[in-house]
């Protein structure tokens, strides 16, 4: 039977502001990359986040980030070795001290927004963000873009990895994401979404921007939580994954070790 | 033998700012109370010095804070209690993280500026700081105000307790610190400084400001590492001390959990 | 014929994150306290308020603030003499310097939160508040709570005051708010709402909390923005203020200063 | 006679923590770059240094910068231009509203660190500069990069520009600086300083690091001021230029227009 994991960013609001439905989007995922401070998240509200996952038994991961909070960690920092290091496993850490308070644990690691590009390709800060996971937990997973360098760059360095898809985005055709900045980009149409996710998880392929097939090897897909339609998306997608027997389940074992 | 634990506030810089001569004084000190980010402390100083304290062999505790880095956590804020408690765990967290990257770990807690002295005596955020603490960690000492009631509210709700005394500070005849806005609140002269440290390790008495001798039942030492003057009384303190036959050593013996 | 000012708190996102209807507030109050980035907004999104306010005619206040994001400007702080006074003038400077490039001025500074409450008895940080706006600019109005110390302390020294009433919150026998922690302390019948402000308009009296009539000298009515349920509720109150010949203008006159 | 300004970076303390001499930088320099909170400068400290830049009668100048306090505005970040516009206008206002209160006004404007560094060669980013300087006072002078594009890019935007060279920073043979990261980049030989700046002043010529000489038409000259060291120098530079018969004088006319 096709297994596959939902994850979705989480815990993103920051004090008297609000952002997303995470307690809906916690009744459809099964994994949430909670927010650490840096681009979003504050302590109370980060703690509210990880209790409700407790609560639904959604696994919990660090969505870590640049520290640009007015910016929410979308613009590229150049960032030096030392310092992004050390900024890693802080966020990390806090994360981890919420999730102990909350009855629960960090089982991975999912890098934020410029972050999460950058190290997609980028050798160096790459390397920086898997030598402050691995100072912190060598046994966290690092989720990672489904196709790019990091991947076999952070299993070299004796991480574990898993390897996810974005339901609502169009791919190149040599398996990149379509830059944001381009028309298509993101996709809306959720009957078609559904259908991209359900011949990735049962094929392994996606139809990129140009009409050609291109072969994915992903574990997760992200499904976005933001917006009243987020949820809806999320909700048509759940509910044709399971009728279409493919079951949901995170990645991790409930120990929290990879499965 | 007398024992006695010299503690001092580390890790105070921040990105390109410097605070204290962090090196001189783990060099002297047998606890280092680290910043964890709130007032001060950035994740890769607070790294330098965790590494520095765990090369000394120096006993780390997490210097928590309001979070007001620009007033240096030294102005009193009116927290509420699901914010002062996740805030709390989110510091300890982050520096447990460092302190595993660091080969070393969190033993014990010391609140910062106007929350150590807000819950000395405030028994609302108190609770909120020892639930916070119990949450990440219920092993972890709380090192608080010798004489003041925050010792007995903690050590009801089961954690244990370290009592420090400042040793260049005036005390009231009722054992209270006598306000820095005070003439002769802050003392200055090293030999004095250091008489009273003995007296106070040898007897458990203070000469308070009225000219009376009070009872003052303290473990621990703090010293002020911020300037080079602070080094120096802190060397001959430390030189007064050994000289005198009192052993200088962590409250936490080496595994890290009270003596 | 009466007139009458109606003010709402805008500007109050920050980056990525949104808080209340700007544009629809806009159309209907005749005075917009901005936020400064110290609670609330960020530069980006103050000038689009500004902008909008601009294009509308409607009169822009400074909304100064404690430096206290995550708190949002609502926790009591110990702020020092220094500090607050240059808080205040660079708070505002920052605020007339956006408010220029947008092609409006800044008439006025209404204190927000935690600030505006301490002041309105506080006489310290009331004339650090006062010592700042001055510092910036004489000319700039106060606006403070109806029937507060805080109103006299300003006009004895110098400055210009317009005193403020709440649409919707309920007062004691003295002329105090209620405080929020206390039933009642918030009104949210709409009806009820509309008629205390005619009778607070045309009499200058409110029926306070315990059933007594206090008198209340007031030129601006608050009318909150940061909901769907508020901006209704500023709807029917313009719609009623309007159909009972009171004329809504702000208490500046269009070249900004005081009227 | 030849005449030059010399500029320094000030109000680069942060709180609690201190940076640099300013007391000794405003008895040698002629022109003030104060930083406006981003990557350093809190409201008080700002102020302090603005009054002692007022009462010895050196020019003011805003040195913006990217949000990044943590990194001190020196790491590069993609800052989208609506948000950059108003950065750049928020920092200019806050400045001008602490200027006005100190008792001078704010003539120029100095980009500082990634910022400087990026807009010398990115139109993008160096229009988004401009546009703000330009929406808040169309008055204001643009200090760049001696040799740089965005020199002429500004004119053509109207903007009047000051060029200005590095004192100790080694030149490449195009008249771009040497990189931080390659030896010689900086100079520390006071002598040497001293007879390049000579040599600038009355020749508009300068060695490269290859020995070539090449041509910099330069109106100011910064000379750094974060350490004791730094002092010296500016010293040794002022009295050198001052037996040599330069004058030094701000390239404001004493009401703070350009000269």
């Amino acid at each position: 039977m096709a297994v596959i994991d939902l994850n979705s960013d989480l815990g993103e609001g920051y004090g008297a502001w609000t952002m997303g439905d995470d307690a809906a989007m916690l009744a459809l995922v099964t994994s949430a990359n909670v927010a650490c401070g840096f681009h979003a998240g504050d302590p109370a509200g980060i703690l509210r986040t990880l209790r409700a996952a407790a609560a639904r038994g959604v696994a919990v991961g660090a969505h870590i980030a640049y520290p640009d909070r007015v910016g929410f960690g979308r613009r590229d920092m150049d960032v030096g070795s030392a310092e992004l290091v050390a900024d890693v496993i802080y966020q990390i850490g806090a994360l981890q001290g919420l999730a102990r308070a909350a009855g629960t644990r960090v089982g991975y690691v999912k890098p934020h927004g410029a972050l999460y590009n950058r190290i997609a390709t980028d050798p160096r800060q790459g390397r920086d963000v898997i030598a402050g996971i691995r100072a912190v937990d060598p046994g966290l997973v690092l989720m990672a873009l489904a196709g790019s360098p990091l991947i076999a760059l952070a299993r070299s360095e004796g991480l574990a990895v898993v390897a996810e898809a974005f339901a609502d985005r169009a791919y190149t055709p040599t398996g990149g994401l379509v830059s944001r900045r381009e028309a298509g980009a993101v996709m809306h149409d959720v009957q078609r979404i559904v259908q991209r996710v359900l011949q990735l998880v049962r094929d392994g392929t996606l139809e990129a921007i140009d009409g050609s097939t291109i072969r994915l090897d992903a574990q997760s897909i992200c499904v976005h939580g933001d917006s009243p339609g987020a949820v809806a998306m999320a909700t048509a997608l759940r509910e044709a994954l399971e009728a279409n027997g493919v079951a949901l389940r995170s990645f991790l074992v409930p120990a929290g070790v990879p499965a």
